[in-house]
């Protein structure tokens, strides 16, 4: 296979790995478990990056930085929470050359230090709310990892906040669950179900842990972002006390809430296909590429101009409100491996020009999303340009479309149990990874209920918001 | 003091540390060295992030991710670098609960783990140049720490690029090297000296060592900015090898440079005053801050009405090519305390509005870089909403103006020991860290200078390239 990627069908997990080679957006670092994020990849989390951190603005959240390495007595102070750190932790033992009095922790996630800092900034009901994010690495110590989805170390987001009532902390979490669902759906073309973690799966010392869960192609769920309301419990164990406009000393009630790198492996698996990486138009770091085609000296100078000249003319154009993102790829590559390595990271749209396209004036964009070998007749190269905003438009729509049809005719409100037994029954032995898709059910909590899960490997993923009653109307008749 | 800030003449050093706590800066961590960067300390550090980001992606460079936990042993690899960062590192010696086999390192700087990958990704001429910046946490055990300047866990980019050539590779160290001096003096609006580290301070493996100086306050300099040519030292180390466009194996030219948090600690003390931080417009995250001044609620609505008209004015016009960046701080905190707040934290304008500046439709405005007791006429409401980004540009203009005033009243070229002596002694006993300032010499290298150097606390910071000629025409009559 010249470019080099499993077939989904053949080996779904291949699949997902050949994607990341073939784009060239990660590769495993020397030490077990790390990536390496390359260029291709980390642009794509810069544009998730600055999509993210614009609507948090917006909402009247700032960034901070925290650091890095915390005392590991902090991590002890709140019970839960140790019980769910500690064993994941990396230590550090020994610095400057010689072995420290109290080990420190590479920060799993910064709730404790946090907390600790906000001790002395939150004085008085004038400090409330306190709205702070921080993007940042963290480390925790996983031995079954997989690029991007799983990795010891990850890059991510993660809100700290602190309030004057329950009321204003259950907002606030709630307002970030909307942005991550907003940003899932909107930017990545990823429709999600936001909903409750039960309490087993609930995030160490929080209240109640939000989600937004996706389906994958292989109908399995992904855990996207989380939002935790952790009532009073951080506050408690580390006095941040307030006092009110009525005077009276207050503990405070605050929140977490983070996504991470896992959200390009999320990517990857909602829209990629057997051809590679396929991106939605608003988080493509390029969104069209020009290609120019020349057999020789004499046809590479018309051919380069023409291609400048409609790079110009197509960044002129503007979608979702800023200048279209093109380039013209002039690199000493050939035909062939430029188009695959393009198609191969997803560009939304590529258009070859060559000197019969020149002549007449005419051009064969081809979008990301259609079929490799579709043949669409060409189009004048003006209205290719006029054009450029309303393709882009269509096929970021096409994209979540597709992915919510996908999530649709996998979903399944059930009532029974042998129903469900069914629904949780691979369909070929050979394949036994391929699951039935979300069902939608009532669930009783005990060992019962635990065995048929574990039977079937099936996983509780939320309580869906009353809200999400789009998904009762995804069920197939 | 109600403002809280130790004058410079009192005590420089406090004076640079009470400055960051009246702005709200930074913090120190709980583990000793690390600092917590706050929300107005961060926010600056975006802007800087993002001009420098701009200018890096402008010059073909693009962004990726390596990561935090390196070998120790990879460290060992290039002779001159395990010298010189080995002593400095926090070493990870227990990760999910065990004793690691081999120790991790966190990283220092990324040399080693950007060539191991490197090694894998340049295969041919056509994998280069490979241009790569990263913005990361790094950390280095530090003794004796101060908030930015030097701190053990501190923020940076730091790119590393390979060439095909001698020259492409050096003249990537200099490309480099300009966008800091231009950084620096033109949005920064610090002068800064470009220079050749002597062998002495060279970076651990480089061949050379670039930089830029400037002059703080208190005539001493601060390094800046470091842009390294490796030549194939680190090439040779790792293997790096790429097959040239006429089929001979090659070892890359590499280069890698590097800017910090430190530049926070550097804009602080070239242009804070004894009331604070003083922003350059350019670099402030907040341009104009509008205070609204009532006594009752009476008052509030028709202020708060005009003061929103006015930021909606305000932020229509634009500086530098974008919208004003404004605010309305209408928070309940009393009139003073709010004030010295933006003052503190060196907003560029602050303008408060009140019933009487309504009825007059006059306003007041205030610039940070003037006196503060300087009165001014009040101006017609129209002519401010006009003149911001004139008054921005003349601000910017002149804090560059009024540090380059300093340096070259603070620099002389000098030719005679006893001269050099002079110039380097304390002209008062009791603060003898008060120094010369530059002194523009010809040095021998050798154990008499270094007695000289050590006795007067001198440093040699570097040796000037030939087109800062401009520092000649510093030197006083």
């Amino acid at each position: 296979m010249a470019k080099g990627i499993t077939t989904r069908e053949e080996d779904y997990s291949r699949w997902y790995l050949d994607v990341i080679a073939a784009a060239k957006l990660a590769d495993n670092a020397p030490v077990k478990g790390c990536m390496v994020i390359r260029p291709n990849g980390y642009a794509i989390w810069e544009r998730m990056q600055a999509e993210l951190d614009r609507m948090f603005k917006e909402s009247g959240h700032v960034n901070a930085y925290f650091p890095l390495l915390i005392p590991e007595s902090f991590l002890k102070k709140e019970a839960e929470h140790v019980a769910g750190f500690a064993p994941e932790c990396a230590v550090v033992t020994h610095g400057g050359g010689k072995k420290l009095e109290e080990p420190l922790v590479v920060r799993p996630t910064s709730e404790t230090i946090v907390w600790f800092m906000y001790h002395d900034w939150i004085q008085s009901y004038r400090d409330l709310p306190l709205l702070i994010n921080q993007w940042a690495n963290v480390v925790r110590w996983e031995m079954r990892t997989r690029l991007f989805l799983r990795t010891m170390e990850f890059l991510w987001q993660e809100g700290h906040t602190a309030h004057a009532t329950y009321e204003e902390a259950e907002e606030e979490t709630l307002l970030i669950l909307g942005i991550y669902k907003k940003f899932a759906e909107e930017f990545m073309a990823m429709p999600v179900l936001t909903g409750l973690k039960t309490d087993k799966e609930r995030f160490a010392g929080a209240l109640r842990t939000y989600c937004i869960e996706a389906m994958m192609q292989d109908r399995r769920a992904l855990q996207s972002g989380t939002s935790h309301f952790l009532g009073q419990n951080f506050s408690k164990v580390q006095g941040i006390k307030y006092l009110s406009r009525e005077g009276r000393e207050e503990f405070a009630w605050t929140t977490s809430w983070g996504l991470s790198t896992r959200m390009v492996g999320a990517l990857i698996m909602t829209h990629g296909d057997d051809n590679g990486l396929v991106l939605p138009p608003r988080l493509a770091p390029q969104q069209v590429v020009i290609l120019p085609i020349y057999r020789n000296d004499q046809e590479s100078a018309p051919v380069l101009e023409y291609c400048r000249k409609l790079h110009r003319e197509v960044t002129d154009q503007t979608y979702e409100g800023a200048p279209v993102r093109a380039q013209v790829d002039d690199r000493d590559v050939s035909r062939a491996d430029k188009k695959w390595q393009h198609v191969k990271r997803g560009v939304p749209i590529i258009v070859e020009v060559g000197p019969r396209d020149i002549a007449g004036d005419t051009l064969m964009p081809k979008r990301r999303d259609a079929a490799l070998r579709e043949k669409k007749p060409a189009i004048p190269r003006g209205q290719f340009v006029a054009e450029v905003e309303d393709e882009l438009a269509a096929m970021q729509h096409n994209l979540f479309e597709r992915a919510f049809e996908h999530r649709k005719a996998n979903t399944r409100s059930i009532t029974k149990l042998d129903e469900f037994q069914a629904f949780f029954t691979p369909k070929n032995a050979d394949k036994p990874e391929i699951h039935g898709g979300f069902a939608i059910c009532h669930v009783v909590d005990g060992p019962e209920t635990a065995e048929i899960l574990t039977r079937h490997k099936v996983t509780i993923r939320c309580v869906p918001l009353a809200d999400e009653k789009g998904i009762e109307e995804e069920i197939p008749g």
